[in-house]
């Protein structure tokens, strides 16, 4: 394919439509992520994900621009939460991160949440592969937000930092407790605020009650990063964790299981939409469906029936 | 079966026992859904949702206090969030409506968040079914937090009143933007505090830029649920909403559309659950998710092989 060649010689736009196709499953999009997937698995894929508010883009600012200064070559997908509604009220933040998007060694790309959550997490790591499979040395994945579908997207990266801001009171801690599940690194941002130092025992008083045996204990750093203090000592701890991963064979071992459950989705996704096309359209079903309204039927034989026609 | 007679006669006990049945997956648990399903689609189902800290339970509390002066029997789905870190941090407010749990014409549940949210969901519409089998009048399912989940289980309910309060920040309202479209009714509770009349503006606002063609406009309620103020109005304002949907005959179609969007989940998750344990298990797809890790295939080509041999 001239596209994947054109990818892999190093063309921003050949880079540019092949994630157009993959975020809207245009015909060909299949066939460029089976002619890139022998290239992948090369960059090392950052997760950064914390509450509105938290000032994650200013951090992640700060963040690719010192590993700019290392050389590395920086990949980053921006999830932003999209309603009907707002339209994207948080797509603003990107702004911020406009003099990086004239930097050739960095590649941004926003992506929405619309449309099914399941989908998103599938696309973001099909996002992130076409940028390792770039030649990016880092991919970034940011998101902005706190529930699960957050939790879901950020399982692509290796590495997760959960940014966290003094000061946002209990409701949300505990809204964030199933997020600190997922932290490899925290950082307390806006850390000059009220609030910092009980955030920090809040923090770790909840890994202390994590019960699984663990090898890394996951450090937490303040930052200020509108003022770009202690983000030196944030990175040292990401490139740690980095190095843990390695050196332990978590990283494998990481990777290996997330390609098996990428699989699962996919069939299981597969099998959706051929209920969906196949079934779900038919006549008899139709009919099936109206039993059940008029409780002449139940839901359950209908699933069955179904199955039966369905599975080999 | 016999749980399911005790059950029609009023059994509490079978009620209870049928719940755990259905919430954990015992052998007879789609018997007993099957068993009840022809005295299911009576009971009235209200969805109370919001932010944490929006005085949801306080609130609910003296709703159902109103309706049962009213002489109704009332059912409670009551979904807290947990995770394996805080245990449901939650579960504490469940407290506040001890008094309720001794009064015979009320049933309350509680139900976590933990495992998978699709399976949640489905679960909250089993709990709700053999609730209204039972002989409930009304349903609340009653969720605490702002994300996807939350909204796929109101989505159960045919009227949604979803509980606001003033104050919580500009970074909150954008999280709550999904969440005020699945809206029928709006109570913006603890109303005495400041803020009030800014956030009715933004509500307002946000139900203006709604472009769907719009028959019921939801109206928007001041409450101060611990002080009993306002709940008259509130109650109006669900019972009108609910005479709209019978009127309109917006609940037959939104009720026949809800059984056709369960009965495609349901199939959804079976075939999941089949992929899960009788695919995902077996050495050949082990071996070939082996030989996508090594690079020598890639996922697209295993989920094509494994489609072809599941489907018929």
């Amino acid at each position: 394919m001239d596209l994947v060649k054109e990818l892999f010689e190093g063309s921003r736009l050949a880079l540019a439509r092949s994630i157009t196709a993959v975020e809207n499953e245009y015909d060909n999009a299949i066939d460029i992520m089976k002619a890139i997937y022998p290239e992948t698995g090369r960059a090392r894929i950052l997760g950064i994900t914390g509450a509105p508010g938290a000032g994650k883009s200013t951090l992640t600012d700060k963040v690719v621009k010192h590993y700019l200064d290392q050389g590395k070559k920086i990949g980053i997908v921006a999830i932003d939460p999209t309603s009907p509604f707002s339209g994207g009220a948080i797509l603003g933040d990107r702004i911020r991160m406009n003099d990086l998007t004239l930097n050739e060694n960095v590649f941004i790309r926003s992506m929405g949440t619309r449309g099914s959550l399941g989908g998103l997490s599938k696309k973001t790591a099909d996002v992130v592969k076409l940028m390792d499979a770039f030649g990016m040395d880092l991919v970034i994945i940011e998101t902005v937000g706190v529930g699960q579908s957050e939790v879901d997207i950020v399982k692509n990266a290796d590495t997760t930092l959960v940014v966290l801001v003094p000061g946002l009171g209990d409701d949300i801690q505990a809204i964030k407790a199933g997020i600190l599940e997922i932290g490899d690194v925290f950082a307390i941002n806006k850390a000059d605020r009220d609030g910092c130092d009980r955030l920090n025992v809040e923090i770790e008083m909840m890994l202390d009650l994590d019960s699984r045996e663990v090898k890394w204990r996951p450090p937490i750093k303040r930052t200020v990063a509108s003022k770009d203090q202690g983000v030196d000592e944030l990175i040292e701890a990401l490139d740690e964790h980095f190095e843990y991963l390695e050196d332990s064979g978590e990283l494998e071992a990481r990777r290996a299981e997330r390609t098996r459950d990428e699989i699962i989705a996919m069939i299981n996704e597969q099998i959706g939409r051929y209920v969906a096309e196949k079934i779900v359209t038919s006549d008899e079903f139709n009919s099936q469906v109206a039993a059940v309204n008029e409780r002449t039927s139940d839901p359950y034989t209908v699933v069955n029936g179904v199955m039966s026609n369905v599975l080999k």
